[in-house]
């Protein structure tokens, strides 16, 4: 079988790709932008059977005492599935895999049915020596599900079959759902009883309640949903010392928080097996709408006051000139943006001193009642008009939507042209996102360009806001500098480090929803102080005191 | 001078008592309600010199290091200091201190100026082996602020001199505060640069920021602007071991909320010392009206429904019968809600279906501009309409705002007809709210009965909600058993015992905003587990080996 056919490949089967047909401008521009030829050498990955893979290392005792724990069909060890457990997403992991380059697989997957099992499970490992990684839909791209280079056995404990919504309280507007669902799991079976979550990460088609929960995620309707920290009230968590289960309450002052601590643990105090979470009835009307700003200052400044204001939307997205010009290139010839653009409001909008040079492309959206939906998003249009924004109607907001988690499989076909492609991101106060927007872009670009990348292009936006503050989220983009796929893991390191440190500099997070992984747990001291750090080295040792969990991740061995 | 001028005695000084002056209908109707007749034998309070108080237990050498350390004006042990923060302000507290019972009082007041004179005597009290006990406004009501018996030194660290705010940032809507601001210094800084923090809690004139932070306090309009902690943004602590300072930005993925283990620890792990808090444009008006539901079934749906309707009040809150009833007699005779009901609506109500048997009063509130709070006011009075809600107009809603803080003074009057009276306060979702309610208030009038208190009178309200569940908050009345002041001790602990068991057997949370102290302590493991247990005691020893910082408070010796 062919490594490209792999469910997690890029971020989903090929015949799920980005789909350019039609997108005709987007090559030629991006050859432009980036200096990256399309007809460079290309780079196809190579199959799965290529992959010189280490046997499982686990003798017959210990997997016939893992089947006898599990039963027959929960223990796998396989070629297939040992290699697609064996790294998220990141455009590190991407490309190693495209390289054949595996040398640290788990030594088994397992797929326990129940917490019971999870908890034999987890006692079995830490009697056995035995690493546990929970896998929930493996799209960390912070290194965050990947075996630590190590002698120590591991397993892979894969959450897919606790995939239920066990109870939803209709009164409460709180249910009761397994960690392993994944998000149209867990919406099919909401929206079943009238309710959504309201999570929608780029993920979505992957990643699992679990994933987002102990990463401290975000989805693209978080502004009006809340980030997934704000949607749960409650959780249950096997640690091999034993269950820590959060009180079903909406709020409380019974001490410091343990929920807290939970959330962003990233599987390394044990497995949270479910949680509480807090529903929103499914909107009558969702209307989203897209809007040009001349200036980023203008889309900034139009964005904070539609936070302050009190109007509650669901969504505003705000492009800077660079992301803005990139959609305008992937857009349909004849529809999207460049369709917009193209047809009817370029030369109008070059009169008028909006462009693509300089101007934003904001989406911004209700959901709800319709006339709550009207009367809100006409104030809210009130609030963009005073910064001179251009309303572009409902059409730019139906293609954001249509095409909203389609843009990881794109990643396939630049990988093959040899093009090097990830993102980051961070958040901090209004006051402070424009030098940390400086820092992070510059230092991108020139990290770029110093390892080699060519000019590269960053194409940041805003998208996960509050009153107070708001995240950055760039994708950047320049040329691989080696033919050797394994090679460039150096230059993304380079280009990594110093835009993190960078960001830590300016005065941002480490991370706003991506989390920390084992990418992120070098700077996490820089973050969070020495002391802190002693308090979360207190608090590993005293739920994992055989560092059973995910060692490696969150704090560096 | 007399104990009943110090300025915590009650919870202020007696010129600032409840005015019973006009309210003609209180004691009669007090004496039928929980048959405790007013004409009983008084029980006024000792005075301040009639009190045994024990010497400071600090030798000279200690005493004079710490005069160094902080300067000859910041550190006290004369009498008056002492008592006046020897406890906090529950009845117990009351109880004891009107008998003259201060057998532990702390050995030192002390008053730093800034963070590096707190680090300074943490450092020397680690040092000297002395307790250290962090004193905002001393509001505790479970034993927060009151010396462990014991034989070990124990000073009390009064944050009033750090009372600043020291920044605002008007573009991202926060300020740091320091932890010493009382409620009146907080909003006047705020208020004069155009922001409120909006935080009201009950004890507003006296309790400070750091207080309400570290207990995870709500105040009277958390409806509109959340509980403290979703209020606060960042803090520092100085712990013995180090300062935590976590960064300002308004969300992150960067692990476990170091945040969220600040908020509620109750100084047990440091001082806090300041807080970037988040605030709101001081609203354009406030309208606040009254409306009466026929019953509490009535009333608790159309709370449900406002909370889930995405409307965003700003105070929602409602009384069950007895409450209201205690409102109608506690009115003045000519103005409140008992002038409303004699003079215009009473027979009106009756013939309605409503009356003060089971009729409960509501109080809704919107803030903010004067078009958008018209908007959504009529859309909730709408709602309350489905509810078969009567709309009493904004009278109502003004004499509840002018008596806000009042309540509290009360208690000297009753303290001194020897009337038992306390608060208890719980939350959970709203599907389970009137079981924990029921299991509540027929656990306090069984425990009033059963300890010789009488019928009793429980009155109770929810003010605090989400859209996912409420708090409830019981004032319960009953007779003193004892004649000796201090003998009434034991009745108010078996009250507060079996009612702690009956809110936590029935599901509620064993606090939703007046925190642990020493008096909710033993039950903590019964809300978070065991194994949460443990992580709390390990973060104990991880931020204050010594154990240092207010011992005894959250967890048990």
């Amino acid at each position: 079988m062919d490594i490209q056919n792999l469910r997690w490949w890029g971020w989903g089967t090929l015949d799920q790709s980005f789909d350019l047909e039609g997108r005709t401008a987007f090559w030629p521009g991006l050859e432009r932008m980036i200096e990256v030829p399309r007809d460079r050498e290309s780079r196809p990955p190579v199959t799965l059977d290529e992959i010189e893979l280490r046997p499982t290392r686990l003798d017959d005792r210990l997997l016939s005492s893992l089947r006898k724990l599990l039963g027959e069909d929960a223990v796998f060890t396989d070629r297939r599935t040992r290699v697609e457990h064996a790294y998220g997403k990141s455009y590190r992991d991407l490309i190693r895999l495209r390289a054949g380059y595996v040398p640290h697989p788990p030594d088994a997957v397992v797929y326990p049915t129940d917490e019971t099992q999870v908890a034999a499970l987890l006692a079995w490992a830490a009697d056995s020596d035995v690493a546990v990684i929970p896998f929930g839909g493996g799209s960390s791209v912070l290194g965050g599900v990947e075996p630590q280079p190590s002698d120590r056995l591991c397993i892979t404990l894969d959450l897919a079959r606790l995939d239920g919504v066990l109870l939803v309280d209709p009164v409460s507007h709180t249910a009761r759902v397994q960690a392993g669902a994944t998000g149209p799991e867990v919406e099919a079976q909401l929206n079943a009883q009238g309710f959504t979550l309201g999570h929608f990460p780029q993920s979505f088609e992957f990643s699992t309640l679990g994933g987002w929960i102990v990463t401290r995620a975000a989805g693209q309707n978080s502004i009006g949903y809340g980030k997934i920290e704000h949607m749960t009230q409650a959780v249950r968590v096997v640690t091999p010392v034993g269950i820590v289960e959060t009180k079903d309450t909406p709020a409380t002052a019974a001490g410091p928080s343990i929920l807290g601590l939970m959330l962003g643990s990233e599987g390394t105090y044990g497995v949270l097996t479910e949680a509480t979470m807090r529903l929103h009835p499914l909107p009558e009307v969702q209307d989203y709408r897209g809007l040009l700003f001349r200036t980023l200052d203008d889309g900034l400044a139009a964005f904070r006051d539609l936070m302050q204001s009190g109007l509650h939307p669901a969504i505003v997205r705000l492009s800077d000139p660079s992301e803005t010009a990139a959609y305008a290139l992937m857009s349909h010839q004849h529809h999207g943006l460049r369709g917009l653009f193209d047809k009817v409001l370029e030369r109008y909008l070059g009169l008028r001193g909006y462009g693509f040079d300089d101007s934003c492309l904001m989406i911004l959206g209700f959901d709800g009642d319709p006339d709550e939906v009207e009367y809100r998003l006409n104030l809210a249009l009130e609030i963009c008009l005073d910064h001179r924004g251009l309303h572009l109607g409902r059409s730019i907001g139906r293609s954001w939507k249509r095409d909203r988690f389609a843009q990881p499989y794109l990643r396939d076909d630049l990988l093959d042209n040899g093009v090097l492609v990830d993102t980051l991101e961070t958040a901090t106060t209004w006051s402070n996102l424009v030098s940390v927007y400086e820092a992070m872009t510059a230092t991108l670009k020139s990290a770029i360009a110093a390892t080699g990348g060519g000019p590269g292009a960053v194409l940041t936006h805003v998208s996960h806001a509050y009153p107070y503050g708001a995240s950055l989220y760039s994708t950047f983009l320049g040329r691989q500098t080696s033919p050797d796929p394994l090679e460039n893991q150096e230059q993304w390191r380079t280009i990594k480090r110093e835009t993190t440190e960078a960001i830590l500099a300016a005065g941002g997070t480490l991370s706003h929803h991506h989390g920390v992984g084992r990418d992120h747990a070098p700077w996490l001291e820089d973050e969070i102080g020495p002391v802190a750090m002693q308090a979360l080295r207190a608090l590993k040792q005293t739920f994992d005191p055989g560092n059973t969990m995910n060692p490696g991740v969150l704090l560096t061995p």
